[in-house]
């Protein structure tokens, strides 16, 4: 039987680490003591076990735990479950990797698009991609289309709503996503390019169905969706059932999981089917290292089974000025997301905008450069 | 105007709160710098602000941010978005509490049954209750439903499945869900007492309306969820819609959040709609102190606008002898669960069950008595 390989790094002492572990692997599988554990196929086939143990340089040590791929019925909720479930309790341990065998991996679509088709749907195949965000929240449906369709018709690929848009009072989510549809609309009509606007859909499971049809009425070419906010089973299941376009999956609540950044946003956010993955660079208002920044990319765009390549989006403060040195680090296949740095040139917005995406479109590697 | 009310730990230097604390203001609401914000509506009434700042003891703050109600569209989701979207990613700042305005709240119904209705269930007024747990997992549905009869057989009010249960081959959920119902409706008709059975629910949207479907159809009393990993809307969502029994909250994935456990599983699983909650007791295989376990009890059951009061489960790894222990710290409104340690009596399992049972029932507090 092929297992799924879980790996978990645990802050204890050295000389517990053997008995942490074990106890990590009961408690992600039957959940009680080994002596309770009387019957021969939950003993051989349902318990956890402890297949390897590494000591880290800080002292720490990566744990990794075979899991048997029946505990989780191969559902969403059920597989995190026993990815974390009760672990997540425990302050000793962060969940760091997961590797599904291929067959369970198989019951799983992943991104319908990936970086291929969202570079399809933009008829932009060799340089980085760029991105820019309708906010502040407050502003009417009509003054974001307005900043939408300066956005677009400044040459931006992807126009994406502040995750900070829902449907509020002052800018109603079926009014708002009609208005800057029409407006995407217009500017890619007079400028002859191929820019998307993708709305924020936010809510429970029925909200989330009325919103998905809503943007298809509209004629949306891709949407945003923050999986850890909706629930990741909730999140795959309007992936699955109610999109046709790229997903934009959005970082929201997930910071505050002590599952690995890479992990959550680069793997699980693509085996759930994101297209693209936005998550705070390194060196802006947020404090993800070069290091894990690499690891998400890594994690979004390296081959694994069937799952299609990820898009990774850095933002987070991203800056005019840095975009050079953004694309050094991530070569071509990237999306740079600029928000309130754009936002702040006032009434230079299109101009800076246009800056912006001309840097963006003179930084892409040619082919024969390293990338 | 009424704004909300949300309190974040902050773990910077002293000389750096004032602005990690504006900066919070701005993530949190309108996630531009305040210069890009020209609008005198955005400005007034959209924008948070910092309403107050307390250090505390051990050298971090307690800042109080006011946020607009009318950014989060009286929606769950939005609502956790707005409280705790970006900065969950700030590894600086924990969620500690919130207060919703009563205009806000009154939108909410909150737990459906609360204390008073799962007393009202049981027939058990005057005295903590009883809960045991169905697992491991891996046994099969007739085997659970043989333990679930002889737990209520020996006094146990409610007994749940393991939160392990979904829906596995070697216990499929509607199998396994009828034949529990109907050997605790066996041994209620033996005794004549009232013992609810719990199932576990766990999946995507669409499963967990199959599921309470099945649920209802098999006259189940109670059911189990996990609101951190079903996602809070969609466990909101369920709830309001699909269930008409109490709901079992469960911690699971609830752990790895970065907000405070007293907030999210005490206020915020209320809010939602959890009639009781199960959390990790002090002195058992998990690690919250016995100021946090106060302070969930606390946020459950303390008078909160029309929100009914919610049982106060502490769990994980309690052992029978601690009962006397446990019902001193909390009085009489608790549900006591015990798991492995019963099921690790082998064979002696009814005795260790009736043991456990008169043992809660002889500590009841009197009415005369302190609590």
């Amino acid at each position: 039987m092929a297992w799924i390989d879980v790996t978990y790094r645990l802050r204890v002492p050295r000389d517990e680490v053997a008995a942490a572990a074990q106890a990590l692997a009961l408690e992600q599988s039957v959940e009680v003591p080994a002596e309770v554990v009387r019957d021969a196929f939950i003993a051989d086939q349902i318990v956890g076990r402890v297949a390897e143990t590494r000591e880290r340089a800080d002292g720490t040590h990566d744990v990794t735990i075979r899991l048997a791929p029946a505990t989780t019925g191969y559902d969403v909720a059920q597989t995190v479950n026993m990815l974390f479930g009760n672990s997540s309790l425990h302050e000793h341990v962060e969940l760091v990797d997961v590797a599904f065998p291929a067959d369970f991996l198989a019951r799983f679509h992943g991104p319908r698009h990936g970086v291929d088709g969202i570079r399809r749907a933009l008829r932009a195949y060799d340089r980085p991609l760029t991105c820019a965000a309708l906010k502040p929240q407050g502003l009417s449906a009509q003054r974001l289309a307005a900043l939408c369709e300066t956005f677009a018709a400044n040459g931006i690929d992807i126009v994406k709503d502040d995750h900070g848009l829902a449907d509020q009072a002052y800018a109603p989510f079926a009014e708002r996503v009609v208005a800057c549809q029409r407006a995407v609309e217009r500017a890619n009509a007079a400028s002859g390019r191929h820019a998307l606007y993708a709305p924020s859909l936010v809510g429970a499971p029925r909200a989330l169905v009325t919103q998905a049809r809503i943007a298809r009425d509209a004629g949306v070419g891709m949407v945003l969706l923050a999986p850890a906010l909706l629930g990741l089973p909730a999140f795959a299941e309007v992936v699955a059932e109610q999109l046709d376009v790229p997903v934009l999956a959005h970082p929201a609540l997930g910071g505050a999981t002590r599952i690995a950044a890479p992990l959550l946003l680069g793997k699980l956010f693509r085996w759930l089917g994101a297209d693209a993955v936005i998550y705070p660079n390194v060196g802006g208002r947020f404090a993800y290292s070069a290091d894990t920044c690499a690891a998400i990319a890594t994690a979004a765009r390296a081959p694994w089974s069937h799952l299609r390549a990820v898009l990774p989006v850095p933002a987070g403060g991203l800056s005019v000025e840095r975009v050079p040195e953004v694309v050094r680090f991530y070569g071509n296949d990237v999306m740079l997301l600029v928000g309130g740095a754009l936002l702040a040139a006032g009434d230079r917005l299109p101009a800076r905008t246009r800056e912006f995406v001309e840097l963006v479109h003179r930084c892409a590697q040619r082919a024969s450069e390293p990338a």
